[in-house]
């Protein structure tokens, strides 16, 4: 069997490290390869490291390149991919790795996006309670953000076991922030230096894991959010913590949740996760303990944001869709040191 | 007025750190310069950085050494300071970069530390409530530790709008760990990566915290305290929640309690932190928010570690001690980019 | 004595070290701070870590703004000095940051900038020979680029112990490059690795370099230059190596160049420099040997691009055109680590 | 087939490197994995990026329990595999990447690394001339050094068109040292700064660069090698210039030497090599150009030092010695940003 696929979104970093693990999957061919306003040029150009593509151009973005395929990649701003969806038709399986199809809620997609809500489609997130089953054979997938992804693997199996209130900070890489030329993401300011942003509940992906852990617990679960910015491209570390309800074995309750999951690695006890650990990988490692002082959980969970949370989820999630054995071209090694 | 000052322990970052702000300070005269393993070797090999004093040599860490000084700045392991400064007498005015003398608990030291608790010396952060007038004439002071300075002063203005229970998680360069050959120390380690470390509450900061909190609030405030290890070289980004009592008022208690530092700064509305505006400097940055969702207070805060949380909180509190302006030798002014 | 001054161009990063070394300079009265687009913005917004100049607001780069003052600093891209220059008039001191003024050959000026050639100013490198006469009292000063500042002072003085063609690679820090938001310059394209650029004599330093090693030698020195990017906000490390001649004391060559410099310094024998030990300071470190199998002479030299590279460099030069002491305000002492 | 392998030195970068390559390659299985100091420990404690050998155990560097495997891979320090290999026999592929059988002078051994040469195997860089076919089939191999694979692929095809003399700097990440605890190598060191080492022709891979040139030339070429280090973990950007002769066609000649070589890259013009663009990849990359103003050939190349620059030669000529493909297991796909 071979796949053919298009990339929407290729010349950004999500869209390059999808390139990067499709080059790695033994059932595709790579189609079509579209960008924005670098349409025309040499792939190289923005994606040195993909040397088997060094002959590739970028076309546009539009329905007649993409259309034609047996899966859709988009790796675009949010707002574009209902029109494209639509118009590809149920032929090609879409995997769309933006924020429009994530939310449940047209309030939450309206008072954090703005505009109307595009619909919800499956959510990419295999590992939650009940999310692989819809998954398998589906024809539209919305891949989960970064930080919800790490946050809410972080939480899920605790859920039941805690107060209603979770604190998370996210150290995160400054890939998460895409290409875009902002002064704050130069090398200049970057490197050295660590600033939180989008503090006190201002950063888009709240909804999101507020959404998924409250799913997971059958309950409004509380969350308050900070991303960290550190001086690395890739990588988020999240240190996740909660007040424990009493009497709660929590290691049991983490090895229970992901004993069978093959990208979802809780440590073995006194080792810690880092995100050089899982630089590339697909995988997630997770560390439990408990504040005794205090009977608070805390959780620190590490992925690489491009990867297992971006791009890695969306190929997980093409093999899901497609019946493919669902790690075929995904990897829980990583690069290191 | 000249002081002449020694410092112990100048092979390490702390003492290098010492050296580059009394280099600096108009009424110092720089005198013995002592090490452990270093004795002997030329300062040069250990600060490269410190070219006016690239002739001296490193003596060994003794009181015959010691002694004939105004001022003796010990920056060694813990353990070490209560007999030199035993013997040194109460004509040497002694600032421990040390965490002996910080505790006010014996049992806390016994739990963290071990052994015998030398004793309680002025605690040198003299932005907290009540304790500028202990460090005026001193002849002992302990400085805080590097995390405690930093959270302590982004929550004790809000001690009393909040419930007793704060979560912190502090982003940290790798400096702080000073120059010990740890494997997971090298740069090949920690270039691109983050980690948590002490996680649970087992980090010996934990109880400073405390103890500071719970003496701001006059109550006990419990602290959730995780570091996280990043890739820099220097500076602490703190990011600081608890849970609001209705009807607090946060910027201008923050606005109230700093209005007169020199040295604490709360930003204007819409600036937020980094650690590289404060690097070299005796900063402190702060901004404050309020997660409306949640009614939670966030305080974000950033440091440089060595700096005003180390050697710079060092010279501030040998000013006061020494009857000197607060500010002299010291600064506002990072390094950045 | 009070001198007022003007930054043209405060916005960026020469402009904030300018402001960085001014506030700590004992006779400076921080006047108007100009931008471009800039204008109307907090000073902070620009450069978070100046606290002291917190309030200030940039203005417009006019003439209006910048007459007045006493001497009036341009960091603006090259092409905008002569006019302003022109302008101010000689009650001004005018020390530009930028290239306009930096080179004596017009039709070099063609060639690497284009344009009509704005005339030569004395050329702000004192540690040159037969340069620091020509600073004292200037009215217009040329501030040396940060290569040719790092790669002169390596080479000068063993133009007569060595053959005709010199070969400099220098690895460079970030902020080089500005504030220019190119792909190429973010944080994550930056971080983690190392690129050539300019390769093959391409770099418009190369005559500045080729012009001050030809003056020092009297004769037409070759040089062959390559600038690599490495991932930090500061700092060249520059390796120069040239075939020497028969017979030559290189030692002794560089001990009497830079024995009663207050800037450079050769470093012991054994010690190699570092970009972090000049980091915020205005020294240059060097080292020389021969490689022995070759007959070559290798030196390696680090600056602050910044620092001595740049701001540093013009303060110095400001001193000596008002006759103030040379190191006024001036350190060797680095920001380390 | 399936080749059962063990790595000798699994704890350090070069044996993780090795695991992480093999763990990617169809026609392995890991057996014996050892170490020295750290025998007992879990793997992953040492490589916690290779998740799918997390509860493997090293074992004692023994002959007794190397033996048996089909390759035995030596990542050890420089001494110790002439006595392990004559003890393996010649079942068993040895292939050794230290620096015991690279050169073949006994003189230039005794010189560089001191005491009895052990005698010269076949050297592992497959793209210089002759040397492939000394690979194949081979029952032991020299893995050549990582600064000598990307010195000497950057100027080989040269060798004919240049005078006798090359200037090579090249700026390396930190992993090339190792996990050595040495100071210099702490993260707080490294990060924000660059330094020379082994100036002068001190360091150990110069005879083996002069020794490929050389060979390749047909007659002696004069080597000056500086090599620099940067603060990445990865990764060596090597700038190589000599002096031209006369007519000669540059780009030609690369294109001829590379044009079937599967990891070697000579990339299009206007493009230049950066590190990260083959981090984690068999993949080097290059460009050439000639300094027209000097009729200098200026080469820029990039490796990631512990792939192509060791592990990855490691088992690209592990595929020749068997007979495998030469590219199986390998990448030419980098992991960026």
């Amino acid at each position: 069997m071979t796949v053919r696929i298009a990339v929407a979104g290729a010349s950004g970093y999500a869209g390059g490290e999808l390139l990067r693990l499709l080059l790695a999957h033994p059932d595709i061919e790579i189609g079509a390869l579209t960008a924005h306003s670098s349409a025309g040029d040499l792939l190289l150009k923005h994606q040195p490291h993909l040397l088997p593509l060094a002959d590739r151009r970028l076309q546009d973005t539009t329905v007649e390149t993409l259309k034609g395929h047996d899966v859709v990649f988009l790796a675009l701003p949010h707002g574009h991919s209902a029109e494209l969806a639509g118009q590809l038709g149920d032929d090609t399986v879409v995997i769309d790795c933006g924020a429009d199809h994530r939310l449940t809620s047209a309030d939450d997609w309206a008072r954090w996006y703005g505009g109307e809500h595009a619909g919800t489609w499956p959510y990419g997130l295999p590992e939650l309670p009940n999310q692989r089953d819809r998954l398998v054979g589906a024809r539209r997938v919305a891949v989960p953000g970064c930080y919800p992804t790490v946050s809410s693997l972080a939480l899920a199996p605790a859920v039941d076991l805690i107060e209603d209130e979770v604190v998370i900070v996210a150290v995160s890489g400054t890939s998460g922030a895409g290409k875009s030329l902002k002064p704050n993401l130069l090398g200049s300011e970057v490197m050295g230096s660590a600033s939180a942003y989008g503090v006190g509940g201002a950063h888009r992906h709240t909804p999101e894991i507020t959404q998924n852990l409250s799913a997971a617990a059958g309950r409004p679960i509380k969350v308050s959010f900070t991303p960290v910015l550190a001086p690395m491209s890739r990588g988020i570390l999240a240190t996740c913590t909660a007040q424990l309800r009493d009497g709660a074995n929590v290691r049991e309750a983490y090895e229970k949740a992901y004993a069978d999951e093959p990208f979802v690695h809780l440590l073995p006890e006194g080792f810690w996760p880092t995100t050089n650990a899982v630089l590339g990988s697909n995988a997630v490692q997770l560390q439990v303990t408990v504040d005794e002082d205090l009977g608070r959980l805390v959780v620190v969970a590490a992925v690489d944001n491009l990867a297992k949370g971006t791009a890695g989820a969306a190929v997980q999630c093409m093999n899901l869709a497609l019946g493919l054995p669902e790690t075929t071209g995904l990897s829980t090694v990583g690069v290191a040191p």
